[in-house]
């Protein structure tokens, strides 16, 4: 199944001519998820030649400008660009009223629906579930109301073990049913349980995205043995505390979640201007969690691959 | 005196790669005013080395998003970077609840003041006046309120005339008195009264800016004879009826409010995306105003020398 991340932006704070606000966009089997939409989002969706219509869920960690300033003008061009079908956001409670009070002066009345589901301030729960990806919130520790998010591929389909092919004959015609999750009756009528023919599929994807938190290890459990983990890296370990002070974490904070979730690859980001050459963030991650890559825009992530 | 007008976009509606929405920034002196504030200007400035911290009016001329998204980007990095100064937004009053509802969700109070001048709905008037420049509004006829601006360069000075000196034998050290309003009075204690030895100085320089509009004739008896028009032309002749529909103008819209105002030069922009050859729509507007001019973002029109 496609499950593919796109960094549309991985700067924090300030934007520049080359350092774009927090943006990225997740594709889970052609379901196109975007998470964060800093400044300028819609023209990086472009630049990108990704189109924006086929994005159905918008996800937005915490309403600090560079985490959702772009989202206004992408509903708006969404709209003028003869959008009709749905668009789900999950943002706290204020970007409601952020939305409509700019629709309202502009007199704009959408022509699709915008579905608002408001992100719980203190509880952590599943925000979304189709037949493919369930996602689900929890909390960070930041100067104001901060959501981490998690997509877990789900399967209603088990995998069929091999051997038990051969060792009950079974005809190709059954598999699929078997895959999901009928029994198996055999030329004697006997009944060959579903469990004893199938297992759970093991290699489904996992991404766990936070952005932006203080170290937290709570995180840790939440998100245990995720594929990838992108963690917010704003700082170099040396300047600690100034990340405890501003909400933000460094590379060895990021590093040790990774360490202590046993995720398989943690992608850093959030980079503090002061960083002109990032390689010394991406080597002091090295150093506590080995796994570590630094995220650039224009970066895809295949998880099928990477 | 300085009097400069930098484009940072010029384009409508959408913004994309290598089209920037409205913005214009105005050196009046070194006084910085900008005009409008479309989705990355912040970014626009950046690219052109201006300094978003000089600025100290911004003048929004309506409440469609390519007109002000990335006020709130601008004004929350002038916060992060520092600013003490104040700055003063003139706009329709919604924008006021647009700015305080998003500095409210980010926990955010501005290290700067803000404030906030309404602009009228029905009301033409005076807005800002200092030693050099008059600022004032005037209303145009878009899809919602719109106001258009008209910069003057006022002189508290007049210009006295080189006649007159040999005439009086004024000598040097009393010009500059003279100059500001002064009589003269020569050595046989005669007075001379002012309005004889001097004139209005001329070439006081103006601008007018009108974007959204449609065609409104009596535009052109507020704008006379102003120095440089900028006129929106969002379509060609050919879309009138589009035009009319969408509240915007067509080349020879533009072109006949020049004429009519006997304006020096018109600037044309805010072109829809449908044209991919501006000279069509520059051609259109100089056979109807010889005086016209593409405006492309980067473009720098000095006064003193255009």
């Amino acid at each position: 199944m496609p499950f593919k991340l796109t960094i549309l932006g991985c700067d924090s704070a300030i934007p520049t001519v080359d350092k774009q606000q927090t943006a990225q966009l997740l594709n889970i089997n052609e379901r196109f998820f975007l998470i964060d939409c800093g400044e300028n989002t819609q023209v990086q969706l472009r630049k990108y030649q990704l189109s924006f219509q086929r994005i159905s869920h918008v996800l937005i960690s915490h309403l600090h400008g560079d985490h959702y300033y772009g989202l206004i003008g992408l509903i708006t061009s969404m709209h003028l660009l003869g959008r009709n079908k749905g668009l789900h956001i999950y943002a706290h409670e204020p970007l409601k009223e952020i939305i409509n009070v700019q629709l309202s002066a502009s007199n704009t009345n959408l022509n699709y629906p915008l579905f608002f589901h408001i992100l719980p301030k203190n509880e952590e729960k599943v925000l979304f579930k189709d037949d493919n990806v369930e996602i689900s919130n929890f909390l960070l520790d930041h100067t104001i109301d901060c959501s981490g998010f998690l997509f877990r591929e789900i399967s209603s389909q088990r995998k069929i073990i091999k051997e038990k092919i051969d060792k009950y004959k079974i005809p190709l015609d059954k598999i699929d049913e078997i895959k999901n999750g009928a029994n198996y009756i055999n030329e004697n009528n006997q009944i060959i349980d579903n469990k004893e023919l199938t297992t759970y599929i093991s290699n489904l994807h996992s991404y766990a995205y936070c952005s932006d938190t203080r170290l937290s290890s709570r995180i840790a459990s939440i998100i245990t043995n995720v594929d990838v983990l992108y963690h917010e890296t704003t700082f170099s370990e040396e300047l600690v505390e100034r990340a405890i002070e501003t909400g933000h974490s460094t590379t060895k904070d990021a590093a040790n979640i990774a360490k202590e979730a046993n995720v398989k690859k943690l992608l850093i980001g959030h980079y503090s201007k002061r960083y002109k050459n990032l390689n010394i963030l991406l080597e002091e991650s090295k150093q506590y969690f080995n796994n570590s890559y630094l995220t650039k825009e224009g970066d895809v992530f295949d998880f099928n691959t990477f």
